[in-house]
């Protein structure tokens, strides 16, 4: 088959590899029918990502059906079309028990495209099928539940669940790309009085308008610590996520919150950044981090089902797979293509 | 009256004050029968606390006897013993209605021997009385109460509280000074596994053992994180709590936990620290700050009342109230006089 | 002034009666601009508040302006805008210090037009108002705020709080009277993705869907268990919120719930209900009663001021005050006359 | 092998069965070394289970050493000593993957000796092994871990968490039976200040105390709620756990809770009770019910390991296996014999 293989930083190349396998016995082989490109593969293809060696096939969103199955899966069936999840689970680990498979001990969590070949291909094994992946609702595009793969649940979970977002709240998201659009969205699901979306880039924040901002502020123009203060009575905003994953957007996300706020950190951060206990030990700060765990992808399923968000306005571009390469250009220069997600389908044949 | 007297950073003095009158008319005035110093009175002596000015009696914790009400005062009535709270609560602010008088925008808050006068004094006027006071329970040394105006609802809100320590957790606190021990005493109340305390000085381990810590270690010898992870099957503890206010105290905290753990900072910091995000992101964490509500004083009432914990074993030393000076001394010194708590007294007449 | 007084069961008169006076150093007297009349009014009517005795003025919700005040009032100024909550709140006792002041100890609760004189008058006096009225937001219209004296705090805070309503969720509402619709409303705010509206009355039932219901059972002719199950895979609801006040609405709620599922209880009952602990011991199921606490009317507030929802939609029907009694009739006679809120306006000077 | 067969009401006998053998490929069969009677045993005995039918293996407890595994068993290995949960769990469906198995929608749930056969036997096959068995920690008996097969996680589960107990409360236990005691033992590790034991016989009475019981209340003599509001100030217990499966002490259990407190009921019940509405509509209060999910088995191995509680002293009586029919009748006569949990252990070859 094809597939989008990594050959260490920078070069990357659309190639003929050996067709999948099932490996072990809860595995399953799905036909790539729609996949997309993350931010984080943008990230393993600067070397960020060490865990990503030379001859991976990156990608860990699809959507598809299952031509194989190994012995022992139960709940997935050869011919089944599903949602192939970014978080493996195995099921059986504490975390997985517990509902935070992204943080698996048992070799799942954020494995494809990562630890193994992943879904940017013809052809995915999905380890642990009957738990990574989802059927698909009747009367969805597949395009819409191809953001339920990775992006939706990672703006939901990690930035609006941890985030406390809850009705009349001002929250305040940092950063407008794919993933602060997917923040709004699932902040948009508890009725929050006023979200305020900031970013460099006023086209992101036109589209941060059309998914559900209130206010924008343009941080090269405008200072976004004021704007928070003039419409929360100088208290500041009840939740901040952040959304880009620099110091310095962390740091302002921690400036923005009231006392008893919460900041949810959604950014993948390269580097270290300040954390001003001298002003914020006596704030009641809250500040989570975290991986999405994937548990509420029936949930947004169903939500999605009943027309409510519509995720599949998230999706700017359309290739073919075989256009892989050229994809991935369009989607790293958003700057000037406004690509927010990039969607690429098999031919049918 | 007699009262310690704050002139400026290192200069102090027990020295002639005019007694303190009714100003509000929810005011009531105390007469002090106990006292104690704080961790952060030695930080105000530093100069560390700049809205602390020259002329201001110190001090945020006592038990006494109400001499005089104002006229709006319904629940305190003169001769009443009673605890005042470090946190003066004016009840009809957003954060007082909704349990967090530490945040209080009314005009409480920590207010006591910072914004206006306090209580290491013969007299002390205490703001909002109804709300900032509490009843003694029968049965009960004031002593024991006296660890309530402060210390002891401080390690539980914002360390075991915070830290959402549950049964069969793995809790690290990092410092066992007073309030690292405070911590560990209410950690107790929650059924851990293990506590596992933290400290350069064999002294206070000793007092950690003595208080509920199951292993110490002393970091001048030993690596807390290998001897976190040997316990924990090399994922972390499940709650850090910091109780020491350095950079380098909470950036251990922040290494200690397992993915999904909960880092909770009591320090008083004055300085910002590092933040590895870069190894944080992914990792599920949750880290909080704050400064006491005293919420939980009622509880804390109700559980010394019935004998658990047995507060009054963090006193130390005694003194006369007139020997105020002399106990700061002592206080400062923990090193070498072993102080924990230290009670100022009022003389019998 | 005038005022609509109670006379015992089936009997009440709006007729002349002495002005309120401070009494408290907390009171304010407020002059009513709007009021309207509550299912418990009639209930109270019926008899069957035998706390209610005779001369007692009715009502417990109105908007209007602030006449006097009492020494220690702080917050409240002569002149103020305010609503004024069907709930009061000391301030001061365990309850009110953790957000409950439904069950103030301290001389609250619901006691305006029950304990002591009601909103249904030209004045009112209101204890402890800086705890128990609301500054108006700027540009909302005094009958969407009115409903927020009691209806919208209780649907939202017994029902859709309580009921642990979540995005996602399908939710069963039994009775679409004011409350019922209210309850409709306040589900909105966390997105389920099915409510379900049951009623006996094909108008309210109209009602109901234009309030937000997607679907809609007529339990005269239709099934609701069955309805819930085809729309659940058979498992039942999330959250079935009862909000008519009869055993057998109660009954009824608690069969829609699927394993796991809450049931929450608005209704005002006058007998016990029969609970069928033999199918419900082993489902995991949760169920609530509550009277309002009143707690989420400043949440409230800023989600009207912001436009969601529209409160303001619950009213059909309009009188002057003098009109009471006659208001009275038609909001009794809701079956034909198709009220659900009736407001009373002061005549303008 | 020999076995405890179920032949309709009130008809069993320790008789000789074929072995079982692996069915599935997520089986394990297990060699039982130790095992127990439920009350829930004696339930089917007297013909209240109707899905128990002829034949059927009774027995849902047990430790015991793994003799052979399916094909798709990936943790539980052929040798391991291990405890067999009375919660079976697929691992796959909604309620699995939140972390309520005792729900599960996937064949598991409480399926041994009910639905397929028991533990009550020399051998029994565990389905889904990985997911329903648990390794035994080092250095604990075989009897305190076989508490955790159901009565301890159930009074912790259904009791204690459902009834959210905190630190401080006062907590009524309805019952001082082995499960009554099992919510004792749980409710201790939370720290309330008062824990109150209800039952008709002083002898239970006695163990509740040696279990942790503050005060005990025999109500063939004494009136629970005089006790209970005396303790309270008048107001009524924070908790009251119901722990036997009958009308009047469910009834009972209602009635001593404060506003705003929590029924958690762990009783198995045959027949409805009487909701007092009435009286409760205006409370605030919870009801929960529940099977067991054995979420908190790891937890609860932890603390036997760590020597909280001491779970092996609610063994009152030990027998051979073969000796099951006496063990039944002197289990069934705890009123004569004393009996709390009897043991039934495999004779050591």
């Amino acid at each position: 088959m094809k597939a989008l293989v990594y050959h260490g930083p920078g070069i990357k190349a659309w190639e003929e590899v050996a067709d999948p396998v099932i490996i072990d016995d809860t595995d399953a082989i799905v036909r790539v029918e729609v996949t997309t490109i993350c931010g984080s593969d943008l990230h393993i293809m600067k070397g960020d990502v060490p865990a990503v060696t030379d001859g991976r096939i990156l990608g860990h969103e699809a959507v598809g059906t299952v031509t194989a199955i190994g012995a022992a899966a139960r709940r997935v069936k050869v011919g089944d079309r599903v949602l192939v999840s970014c978080i493996t689970a195995c099921g059986t680990c504490s975390y997985c028990r517990d509902g935070h498979a992204g943080q698996c001990l048992g070799g799942g969590g954020w494995i494809l495209g990562h630890k193994i070949d992943g879904t940017q291909a013809e052809l995915v094994r999905v380890p642990f099928a009957d738990l990574s992946t989802y059927p698909i609702p009747d009367g969805v595009s597949d395009e819409a539940v191809l953001m339920l793969a990775d992006i939706l649940p990672t703006g939901y979970e990690v930035g609006v669940l941890n985030g406390h977002v809850r009705p009349g709240d001002v929250v305040a998201v940092v950063g407008a790309g794919p993933i602060g659009l997917a923040a709004i969205i699932g902040s948009r699901l508890y009725s929050p009085t006023t979200v305020i979306a900031i970013d460099l880039a006023d086209s992101r924040l036109d589209a941060a308008k059309s998914f559900g901002a209130d206010v924008t502020v343009n941080n090269s123009r405008d200072d976004p610590l004021a704007v928070v203060r003039s419409l929360t009575g100088g208290l500041g905003a009840d939740v901040a996520i952040e959304a880009v994953g620099t110091a310095a957007t962390f740091e302002l996300a921690t400036t923005l919150i009231r006392p008893g706020g919460h900041v949810a950190n959604i950014g993948v951060h390269g580097t270290s950044a300040t954390l001003h206990l001298e002003d914020l030990w006596i704030r009641n700060v809250t500040i989570t981090t975290g991986l999405v765990d994937a548990s509420s992808t029936p949930t947004l399923l169903r939500l999605i089902g009943s027309g409510q968000p519509d995720a599949g306005r998230l999706v700017t571009h359309h290739f073919q797979l075989d256009e892989m390469e050229h994809a991935y250009d369009v989607f790293a220069d958003a700057a000037n293509s406004g690509a927010l997600k990039v969607v690429l389908s098999a031919t049918s044949e």
